[in-house]
């Protein structure tokens, strides 16, 4: 009688890349809660990156365990002059090696995804930083890759066609091509993620909708257009919904996303669902990237206080991704 | 002995005219489900001003008692021409001929608060009304007051200071005026209904409330001098929020009120909250006025069928408002 050694292929894990974001803002803490967590190492192998003395000493205040993976990162700055809570370009210095260090990893293929905790714009300004976020620099470190920024959660999804400008410039800022590129973006990641094609609602500019050209005219001129190019490429998207009815439940449980005009149209019903839950999630880029929805978090920095839903979300949705 | 008769003054009833609205539309029989409402007729006395045949119709229609007490309006339209919806101008003389009825009986000191069901513009305009809507005929009908617009439901209450214009056209028309008159009439407002005097959120223009200038700089020229001068005159009020977090469940329990920039600011958070419930209040005007957050739903119309929420949450808060 032979005995048969069952033998089970485990499968290997995702490999999660997390960069530490501002030393001196919640980003390290964030860091070392994600990679202690149970639930997400089951699913996930998480490296953080960044300094490891930096990370031991805010692991030590806030008496969370150091993370088991360290990527170190090697900058000329000593982890004991990083204060938490105050702006400095030593600290914005470290963030920036951090990020660099877990984008190459993920372009080399050596991790399946990023996740970035924030980083202070002040701070990476002061470092020389010259771009006006994470998503921008994403963009161009990945071959200049057309991007657009998303934020979900489990009620809502929505996708902007601008984003960071005043609301005087929304109206001539907003294009039938820019409409295309997101809807296209915001079609192909939901169809990724949900596998099965999703239905998306294109939210209207004007109040109600313009009501026929008598306040507003761009979703006749300019929304309808897009419209009719994305149906024409075989994307499921609604006519230029009214906006104050876009986000209601009954329409929202129709919808897998959201294409919005603007800023806080898509992000005031979207801080009211998931204020505390909600990830950011960059569509476009040939890496899988995602963030808490939130940011340093300076008064509350290394405390061991922060609320570590929106950051948990964005390991979660980030594994979830690899697998497809 | 004698006997003494206790004797007990019974507080007469605040008496709440509603005016019939489109009679093509869910406004008749939204009008008889009022006066059948056994907690409301409790609080008040209700008066229907429309058509006594035509809410006879109706009536039967949808199998909801007649009002007992209809004040009967002279037009020559004959109420079997009415169709339920169809658009037209004999409706539209119908649900004029009603409104002014009403006003009339407010203005003369017969009734205490004006409910109105809805009107459709399409029908009134036909009719050779030439006016927007109702809240500006009813400005007008009062002596051209200053009034404003605000919704408010159980969760929240939003005031405007631009409504129903373009969006491109919102940054220019946002005027320190304007919003110093808003403010002023939202806290007058809320002071009559809470007895104590409310705290008002002030809701930014741009996203993040301009950056310091960098996405806008209405905030520091505009919105600032407007809150310092409605400070001055003793108004709490709070420095403009920005807009992504002002409506959040936490901040929705600092404020009483949110003043909002534009329609979609205001009405996206609260359709979300009040799709069903909520109340459309005018302020500013002499007399007490709410409607119903819907229009006239053809689509439903004699049908029985509405959805009376937001119709008795009208009355309600007009009979509470006759107390103050």
């Amino acid at each position: 009688m032979t005995h048969v050694a069952h033998s089970r292929v485990i499968p290997s894990l995702p490999r999660i890349a997390i960069s530490m974001g501002d030393p001196a803002g919640v980003g390290p803490e964030l860091c070392c809660h994600m990679a202690a967590d149970p639930v997400l190492n089951a699913h996930s192998q998480i490296t953080v990156y960044g300094d490891p003395a930096l990370l031991q000493r805010v692991a030590e205040h806030c008496q969370i365990p150091l993370p088991s993976r360290i990527h170190a990162i090697t900058t000329p700055i000593a982890a004991h002059t990083i204060t938490p809570g105050v702006v400095s370009s030593a600290a914005g210095t470290m963030a920036i090696a951090s990020l660099d260090a877990a984008i190459d990893a993920c372009l080399g293929g050596q991790e399946d995804a990023l996740v970035t905790a924030p980083i202070h714009k002040g701070a990476v300004h002061a470092a020389g930083f010259r771009h006006p976020g994470h998503t921008e620099y994403l963009a161009q470190r990945c071959g200049k890759a057309k991007v657009a920024m998303a934020l979900t959660g489990p009620s809502l999804t929505v996708a902007l066609a601008t984003v960071h400008r005043s609301l005087a410039s929304v109206a001539q800022a907003l294009t039938a091509q820019e409409l295309i590129s997101v809807g296209n973006l915001l079609h192909q990641a939901l169809r990724m993620r949900l596998r099965r094609p999703p239905r998306l609602a294109c939210v209207a500019l004007n109040p109600h909708a313009g009501e026929n050209g008598l306040f507003g005219d761009e979703e006749v001129r300019i929304i309808r257009p897009a419209l009719a190019h994305l149906r024409a490429a075989g994307i499921d998207i609604s006519d230029p919904l009214s906006p104050d009815s876009a986000f209601t439940p009954k329409l929202r449980k129709l919808y897998d996303g959201h294409l919005c005009c603007y800023h806080d149209q898509g992000l005031i019903p979207f801080k009211m669902l998931h204020f505390h839950d909600g990830v950011n999630w960059t569509l476009g880029l040939p890496i899988i990237r995602t963030s808490p929805d939130h940011g340093t978090a300076f008064d509350i920095a290394w405390r061991g206080t922060v609320d570590q839903r929106s950051m948990r979300a964005a390991v979660s949705l980030a594994t979830q991704l690899t697998s497809d």
